[in-house]
């Protein structure tokens, strides 16, 4: 039985993984298609979500089962909830990678506005984040988790940069750049969007294994 | 045992109103802020998060607990898993309220660029929509958790009309409105995000009350 459920436990890890390296793919895809101004490259992503939202549904099944069968001690019973709150970012992720090609369907007929530098770097960024913060997970590496929660001021820095850019170079001089400006400026949010979910992924990830608050006080990380 | 386990369940129901109505509080006070130009309320609104943050952790750790020690049996497991995941939610909620006191700072000194009229009816459709998401949790009311979920799409209408005007009948006629339109676009686009995770709490109770999953398929609701 004990044996068994270690198993199960492992078989969790699994799945987790599976589902971030679904929504890292998702968020690549995105951007692949803003770049390549690829309509169909964008629908193929809304296609994407549905499997990730199903495969969201089953972890979180397997989750109150396993809580069902096996009544788990404490640190068990942690390491399954976090596995569930990870579990609900990853969905929310992959939501932002749809809003971010429902952008990129309403830019791809028109023309370009600029080259795109910082918007894939963000997007690098937060692929990143989403790896160290579930491979902290697995690990139970809180220095791991740490790091992630400090990268999220890389993101805050070039989602402001991207903002700043739009409004004063480009809407704030030429107006009819709006219709193309705005997207871009939503797209480079819902980036830092993705970035602050993977934040509360590496938050819990030290909750679980160390039972301290970190949200929001990330200032405490550096001391 | 049978009874303190009960009294513990209604413990966690006034628990997540509690959290609902200081969500919906926090929402009604960034948008009083906006209305205000009120830069002081709005960081009162940074303060209160503070408190919404701490209750979240508390009920959190309140739900582990019941699960740790009371072993419940599927029914009430899976109202503690939703009630859970409830809470995540309404902190998200509180989270955007602070987005939109950031936003009413960057306003704040500058002139005023339009009467408000759509983001109140907004924020007024998110309060009503949280209300009704919570009363459907506690009462298990199936139906009253589908009149939530379709009442995202007047929200999403909403959000569009005020994206719409901005752009059209503003960022492209005058550039200098650029760095005023923007933070109300973005506004918008925050209580819509409320309302999208209002209608994650609704579908939740769905699922927890019917084992259906409506997500991402509201049109199935309306037959």
């Amino acid at each position: 039985m004990e044996r068994y459920f270690d198993e199960e436990l492992k078989g969790l890890h699994k799945d987790i993984l599976a589902m971030a390296i679904m929504a890292q793919e998702a968020i690549f895809k995105s951007i692949e298609a803003l770049k390549n101004r690829d309509a169909q490259q964008a629908k193929e992503i809304l296609d994407y979500d549905d499997k990730i939202d199903q495969l969201e549904l089953d972890i979180d099944e397997k989750c109150i089962d396993l809580i069902a069968r096996h009544q788990p001690m404490a640190g068990d019973l942690r390491f399954i909830t976090t596995g569930m709150k990870i579990n609900a970012e990853l969905e929310r992720i992959a939501d932002l990678a749809v809003d971010i090609a429902e952008r990129v369907l309403e830019l791809a007929d028109k023309p370009i506005l600029k080259p795109l530098i910082d918007i894939p770097k963000l997007s690098t960024v937060a692929q990143n984040m989403i790896h160290e913060a579930i491979d902290a997970f697995v690990k139970k590496d809180v220095e791991l988790a740490k790091k992630v929660v400090l990268s999220d001021r890389e993101a805050d820095n070039l989602r402001n940069l991207v903002q700043d850019e739009l409004i004063n170079d480009y809407m704030s001089k030429d107006p009819s750049t709006a219709s193309r400006a705005v997207p871009l400026l939503l797209i480079a949010r819902h980036l830092e969007r993705i970035c602050d979910h993977t934040t509360n992924i590496a938050e819990d990830v030290i909750y679980m294994v160390e039972g301290k608050v970190v949200r929001h006080h990330p200032e405490e990380l550096e001391s």
